[in-house]
């Protein structure tokens, strides 16, 4: 016999919070011509960073350092806060597992919007948590005044809120964030998804205040850095929460070349900036996409937009022919958001290739 | 206020397993000449791995294969299991710290070895078990009898047992492994550590019995294939607990040119042989530095040679007045075991200058 299972995953359904597009091809039996559904940067990565790779990579015999000293300084320099308000972690996917472990217990409610990140709710399920989900508003923003509610009602100790928002793009204002910050009940804390920081206008950016209690930031380097491959991110966080996730955390989980080329790219403002102003481009071509087909969309502050097809179904025909065409996209898999494929921005080439299938599979269905 | 912790990491001590090479470079304020403390490889990386790291750099921008579908592939056919018995993960530790939360009830015991790694024990007590260690017997080989008494005597869950051993390097053959599993109690599972098993004879490897129950096998890409900084490894284990760790386990937490630098490794066996002869190489040359010094050794199947200075506080002042000179060793830090000083095989001018630091480090204590 063997040994029982832990008892929270004794008591897990099997689930996975998402197919990837290999898993996605392989049932295809090609290679997909357009990858536009994991919201990857389709702007790769900064020469500077592609240089330290090629330099470094005779270097993969070493384990990282432990400490992400390096990183971390260079985004003190950035972010103007210390370094013991920074936790560096396997990307934002890592940190929210590690957040996830470090604060529920078996029961625990935890709120979060109604179709927002699946690998959020699958660590909250994974720790034993209890979700709590909240509808999006009819204007699909979070609903915050429902989040806070629940979070009251539930006596929740996490409220999610990603800002800009993933699948909908759409983003609150600082004063918006701020006003949830204000109002979170006692002994709850938000955690705040910046993913996608990079794409919404600076003055929109709640400013980093590393030492309010309330408030863990998340960022990664796999949007707008376009290292979703290397797998690494970081919390902006009090020093304190800073010492307690050192107690669990696996020191040498963030490889060695994540590390020296995510501190390669955030010293290429340059090419960061040039990601920015293409996917900004890339966003009025999608939104010129929908207009010309008369199809609703939402507008977005992020790396992808999602067009209205009119229904769930429609919406599932078009992910589905879309495959069969060799593009890779995804939707929501909940009610009223799932009307929607989420297309992230390509290059100029594949966005002239996804409007042309996008527009021709539309017409099928 | 913020929001509490879980239990039990409200109830954790501050811990580290390990301070890395680079956080003591920082604290020496100079870079090592000799960084034989971590067992990482000095043979590098095969130039088919480094041409493939090389070319794919480019593509880091994209999420890896949460399937691990080619490397799988590749592991497969050298091994002679199947896919569903291939768990990949972010190095052994990471497959330690997944199968930790897979097994462990807060409570639950768990045997080890009194010395053995740092790093299971630390993901052993981040999720609540209860350790129980076992002293090594006199020749340094772990107590099988001992391990197994303990196991029965506190209905332990897990008996973690590294074979070939680290810190000590001795080796325990197929029969005494499988005596090990024959005698284990009724819900007790084997994890069986391996990272070390390219360096042992060939012949004394158990078997890959994959559907065995009783028995999980940890192996990494971060010794003879020499891919630490790239973390990645994996666990041989029943389809069963494969499918169950799918449910915990972060799906893209492995990085996509990881995966593709594993499975080029694989490919290369030239090389990882002739790693593997370069390391047999530099364990007889320790043995004659030892033996010049009229020092006892512990005879290794490694890539490590554990060199007895005679008494713990020998070995403290061993690494002290090395790590002053520019060079970067380990010691065990439990009695006895803590008499060695522990040496990774470095390349043969590495070796050479080791044998000349040490000799001389020696006749100052």
């Amino acid at each position: 016999m063997t040994a029982p299972y832990a008892s929270i995953l004794a008591g897990l359904p099997a689930s996975t919070p998402f197919v990837g597009p290999e898993t996605l091809q392989r049932q295809l039996g090609r290679a997909y011509d357009l990858r536009l559904g994991a919201n990857e940067s389709s702007f790769g990565i900064s020469p500077r960073v592609l240089a330290v790779l090629q330099e470094e990579a005779a270097h993969a015999n070493w384990y990282c350092d432990a400490e992400h000293f390096e990183l971390k300084q260079a985004l003190c320099g950035t972010l103007g806060c210390d370094a013991e308000n920074i936790v560096v972690g396997e990307g934002i996917d890592g940190l929210l597992g590690l957040l996830a472990r470090a604060y529920i217990d078996p029961g625990d409610a935890i709120v979060t919007s109604l179709g927002g990140y699946p690998t959020f709710n699958y660590h909250v399920r994974g720790y034993g948590g209890r979700l709590v989900e909240v509808p999006y508003r009819e204007d699909f923003h979070n609903d915050l005044e429902g989040l806070l509610e629940a979070a009251q009602h539930e006596k929740a100790k996490l409220l999610y809120l990603a800002n800009p928002d993933n699948p909908t793009g759409t983003l609150l204002g600082r004063e918006a964030i701020a006003g949830l910050l204000e109002g979170l009940p006692e002994g709850c804390l938000l955690l705040l998804d910046e993913a996608y920081f990079e794409f919404m206008p600076p003055e929109a950016l709640l400013p980093v205040v590393a030492e309010d209690p309330r408030l863990i930031r998340l960022r990664t380097f796999s949007k707008a850095h376009g290292l979703a491959g290397l797998r690494i991110g970081y919390a902006l966080a009090p020093a304190e929460v800073s010492a307690a996730l050192d107690k669990i955390r696996m020191h040498f989980g963030v490889g060695r070349l994540s590390q020296i080329a995510a501190a390669a790219s955030l010293g290429d403002q340059a090419f960061v900036s040039g990601v920015i102003a293409e996917v900004a481009a890339g966003r009025k071509d999608y939104e010129a996409l929908a207009e010309s087909l008369s199809l609703p969309f939402i507008p977005s502050h992020t790396n992808f937009v999602a067009l209205d097809v009119g229904s769930e179904e429609r919406s599932q025909a078009m992910v589905r022919l879309l495959h069969e065409a060799g593009v890779f996209v995804r939707r929501p898999g909940v009610p009223r958001l799932g009307r929607h494929v989420r297309i992230s921005v390509g290059t100029r080439a594949e966005r002239a290739l996804l409007s042309e299938r996008f527009a021709s599979v539309y017409q099928e269905i």
